[in-house]
């Protein structure tokens, strides 16, 4: 009797997601995937917009979903697929962001120097290979661009691969952010598969009639980020999570308060004792480590913080924890030495104030407590990674030829906006940008 | 015992709409009202998008709806709205289209001299008011913009009205174009009245927090005027009956096939029988004339010509009915006198060899089987209705002073995009723009 | 250069339509086929959800759409489809609905006695043939039933067909009642194919787990059927509907008014002259008016007719165009005789007093002033057609066995509503049901 | 300058909801209120329907949202509400659950003998009201039913309470699963207040109109229990969860492992070493204890327990990371002692064969590895807490007398399911119910 071929998972974005009963719900099942359970898709921003709890695992998912429905529109226009790269495709979606760590980028980059997520992610798909007997090995070609059909390697990753399809639909879906809004499967039923130089050296490109689709796209990315992922109170929550590692770090590495450390993650605290490379995560034990932390071990660590003897390190771990977080404030351009210099003091005397540090300590405590650093964001970059539209006749464009947009060859510029972030009951003397959210 | 103060209508897109059973449900009941529902929003739109038939009825109810968000906002960040304003305002929005003619705005234009469709609005409120004794005196004034507190025409006409906000919200929802997605709540969320320079002069401003939903609405607007409303098909089909009106007009003012002409619509019939000027839409007569014409005298009038002697008129009303258009190609610039000749002859030709016309008549026929024109829209034009955003210490700016966003002020610029309509069968010597769609 | 396979078409609740470009599309081109587009999906319905003015047209693309869905899910499944097959199944599942006459089922009974739209679809199904040399064969085979593998006609015609998958889904978005929400997809995703008796005699079966959604398929159905199809407002609608055209037919037997009737639509008028049978529908001639018939014909002639001299046939009609709706009350059963002649004759004083009829017609005029009827519906019959559930052992039980619901197990009982329809201001001595809406 | 009055919070489910910058807002910033940020509203389900992350928090900002629709509609009808009224239903609306504990009502079970989340919410009030000096009295008279107006406690606590009408909704959204569906705003359009016996002893009813929306809403939510909350594997893991607190709690009253367990949380394992009593939570400190655990405590201590030298809680925790659950079949009757004897045995042999257990230890763990229970649901208890419909003429019914809807009437029985959960490796001899999904 024919068994069901799939695993159904039902799915508010993209509805029923199947998954084969093959090497693809295998991987599913893995404890590498299962992780992905536990890490927030948003960081911190969930703590601003409520709805959005979703994890990477059903974005993981749903970028395979994605895949699925790529591959089919391309097959149904000519471009054969075998059932092996349809799989490994599949494999490659699914597994794309393997290697991040719980919460935000920035947390990534307390924890191991020169991280990047795309590194972690080759190293733990080589692991997977490894155990799948090198099942993964067409994946792994594709993931590196060494496969000799690069259409492949660009659903993957570039400007429009299914990883950024889904985590843009997905969370404006969980944001309620309608501005992120995108038409998802417009622009994948007009993909197709442009042989560059006749040959098997063929790119995806957009049909003409995709162009506003796919501008649509750009334009909705840089709004959510300027009012999603660059939200002020995101950047807050953020800073507000560096400076608790940081504290750690510190104590840790000049052996104090080691007891109440050590009831936090022994996993996190791990990194937070050692100067760990990126290039250390070469190491499987390492590796194995930073798999061990995710979500839970940040929150749950935070909580025994709140009740540290540190003053410093309760007061920052209780504002995380309920959500009381340090205003950001976008100044017109990076403030000098001296004003920064002068800010720190007011904050320093606030902490005296209330009894968080001492005379001795204000001084390099204020430090934790404010932070100037900068957000930025480019929408697209043409020179790099460029979007290719082809027109009726067959001839290829890059994007910003085609369109009429003026909205849209200027999306290229990037922009950066300095901030300060500290603690709201301090009056700080900025000629802050009345900046508009 | 209290009876229900409201009349819900269900709307999918606003979900429960309630009408105040007071002058608010009377005037949904007039058979000027009730006409609307006749009408299509989006003229031959639905031809292009077969979801979208959805009518000037429902897109009334609508703003009348947004209207009432709109002002329960207000009013809760403390702008004092009396009972009497709150019912006049829903009475401008319900009403703010109700001179609208059947089909598109091209048809206005072809059956009266200098439409402009705000003005026949202007005349039916008069005449409902003077039907309900005056009711509508406040409600005109909104309309007009001499009531002292101009917000109200504001919110009844502005780049951020409530017309356009639901009519660009509805016209995605029904068509599909996630493109056109528009966070309306958000907007009005975000509205407050600004009394400008203190006193009773007060306007509609948007808070800091809103600049993105606002500028996402712009982009959006655009976005559908590119791939909806100006959508080639839909140019096509805007054409033909142009094409069609004026065949009927040319027949008439020659007394030729009156038998097959007064099988069509009385009502239309009268005005391609005349010029008419909008000014003789003063007459109530000629006005009442105006108003008998609804989608469905065109579609039925077209039914009938279908079966005229004429070939021209049967071709062109059979190619209407069963959606046979032309083709449109976008051309890189207006083409010159020669040019057109030269692609007439080539129409001309075509008509006979397909035994539409005949020698003598073939290049004036081809004057309706091929025309040029141009589409065009802008999306903001700050020096005429600005859009005010007010930042957190209660100043205001201009949108475009306020924002980052290089696309945004780069839409202030129209586009304009000649174009040609022509039989498909017909090969021109085209230069094409070979446009993205 | 390979030339796309699909024309798209954007739909608000499947997202994108793809139409192969082969027979499919040139059927969807056919003047059949674009017919459907002035004939509204709803009825009158679109007089109480204003947002419901969807046609048979977009319709029949969705159901279309499902079918391409259903068959790639049992193509999944291991169930071979050849491409013939596939192109028939399309066919049918877009031509099912071909025959349905304008408005309501109501309205096709008042012009053609003993009318089916089955048998009307099934015989322009054999036109279409014909002019497409027998390329309709297959999906003819399968729309008679008559075809070797049987599920092929369950997907076109059955309890779970694409057709009730498409409107329920469908007219539950357009009218934005939320009760009608139904997981289509799921539904879809849980078929397949079971050969009874092994053999080639194979039927559509529903896997367990789609047992729920089956179940809220049929209680959603019921529920659209009380709060939306047997609306009572609806319900008004078509009873006056009916009443104009019995004048008409009263009018046109006796030669009365006909230079009022022939300002109306001729091809309506042609039936409403005659007492045509469903068996004449054999004759092309007829077959031909009865298509040239669609919903602008009803408003049209509707709009003229308020102009009768007649002033029975210009109130019926002006009533319709401006939704001046007679009510409607439930009776807790059929009345009897002297009661019905009773409250006829209240409202024949009702229209003696308004001057719409003499004291010699009151009493013939008001039957069509008050109509008794009965609303009913069944919700499911198991008897009639079972619908299948499949357990994980392969074995088939009829859906009611399967379900611990209560609730479902009820749906069999088929429920009657006696109710009158009459004019607002008459007062009846009625022992009304006070029923629920 | 008027300053804005409320925080908006963007919610997929409800768009924008306002929190008043007042008591409410204050209350949403009380760690007792932010800690429902780290307690999932499913349980377990999200580990079965991946998008379902959302946290009691949102669902809390939810309920509160549509009790201010609720009370605007009831004012809009007449019924008056106080500035102090309105606040006070919000706070009782918002803080409804705030008593929750943990993952799952089972897990509450696990910790506290005869715990009742609502005698804990009522607690947690009390505390807050202390806190607040006594700005929560009226709502806690509402939620304890003692106001003189009993409307506000039905819509707080009753069938058609705000906690359900937001719960389904949203459940329904981040599962997915459309048949849960529900049309909150028709109900609470549909809401009036009722004076029974006239005086202020006021209820709760629904006009006629609503009783669609509100048989609809039953019947949704029964089938949410069978597909969504009593899914066979969220049932698994339940009980994966309660056998690893009964092992850890098992340990500790020995004393053994207690170095294994003292990584897990401490608040946690305060629970597992005592035998608390709901009664014990009336002291401060063991309340504050219970309010520490949430699911972060559970997930982190599961982690550690993952490499507990002790191998039935290092499986079992193992098995809950990796989402390696048991399988659930569910039974005809509940089996007899000999039989879950025998069936004991099989998995006590396993146990051993996979060096689990010894022979000494393995049928003491049996116990935890295979579980007989059952599962069930009552939709709607009529003679418990009755809805009240109202018909036009102002008579009141209850539901089920007025629905022609054999369906609801039915809904009234309980449906109790036995199941046994057990390895899927273990081959049962079980009399299995088939059962659909």
């Amino acid at each position: 009797m024919s068994e069901t071929r799939f695993k159904l998972f039902s799915d508010p974005v993209h509805g029923f997601i199947s998954v084969p009963k093959n090497l693809i719900l295998d991987l599913v099942q893995t404890p590498e995937v299962q992780r992905l359970r536990r890490i927030r898709q948003m960081g911190v921003a969930h703590l601003v917009f409520p709805g959005a709890e979703h994890t990477r695992f059903v974005h993981a998912l749903g970028a395979m979903a994605l895949m699925q429905d790529a591959l089919k529109n391309l097959n149904e226009k000519g471009t054969e697929i075998s059932s092996h790269e349809y799989t490994a495709a599949l494999a490659a979606a699914l597994l794309h962001d393997i290697g991040h760590g719980a919460f935000s980028h920035t947390l990534e980059h307390e924890l191991v120097r020169d991280f990047e997520h795309e590194d972690m992610s080759r190293l733990l798909l080589g692991d997977l290979n490894e155990r799948f007997d090198g099942a993964l090995d067409l994946a792994i070609e594709m993931f590196d661009d060494t496969y000799e059909r690069p259409f492949f390697h660009e659903l993957v990753a570039s400007q429009l691969d299914m990883d950024r399809l889904d985590y843009l639909r997905r969370d404006s879906f969980y944001t309620g952010v309608a501005e992120g809004e995108v038409g998802v499967q417009r622009i994948i039923k007009t993909m197709r598969v442009h042989p560059l130089d006749g040959g098997s050296d063929s790119h995806i490109a957009i049909e003409g009639k995709g162009i506003y689709a796919v501008e649509n796209f750009l334009l909705s990315r840089r709004l959510m980020y300027w009012q999603v992922y660059l939200h002020k109170t995101v950047l807050a929550g953020d800073q507000l999570l560096r400076a608790i590692l940081k504290r750690v770090r510190w104590h840790a590495e000049r052996n104090q308060h080691l007891d109440t450390l050590e009831r936090g993650s022994d996993a996190l605290l791990y990194f937070l004792r050692r100067d760990v490379h990126a290039d250390d995560l070469r190491d499987p034990a390492v590796r194995q480590r930073y798999c061990d932390i995710d979500d839970t071990d940040i929150l749950f660590s935070l909580k025994q913080w709140m009740r540290a003897d540190d003053p410093v390190l309760a007061d920052l771990s209780r504002r995380f924890i309920n959500r009381d977080f340090f205003r950001v404030t976008f100044l017109p351009s990076h403030p000098n030495a001296p004003q920064i210099e002068s800010w720190r003091e007011r904050v320093a005397d606030w902490l005296i104030a209330n009894d968080i540090s001492d005379a001795n300590s204000a001084e390099r405590d204020a430090r934790l407590y404010i932070t100037i650093d900068r957000s930025g964001h480019t929408a697209y970059e043409s020179s790099r990674e460029m979007i290719t539209i082809i027109d009726r006749e067959g001839r290829t464009h890059e994007l910003t030829e085609r369109t009429d947009s003026p909205a849209l060859s200027s999306l290229s510029g990037s922009v950066v906006k300095p901030y300060v972030c500290y603690p709201k009951p301090v009056d700080l003397p900025l000629d802050a940008v009345t900046d508009p959210i």
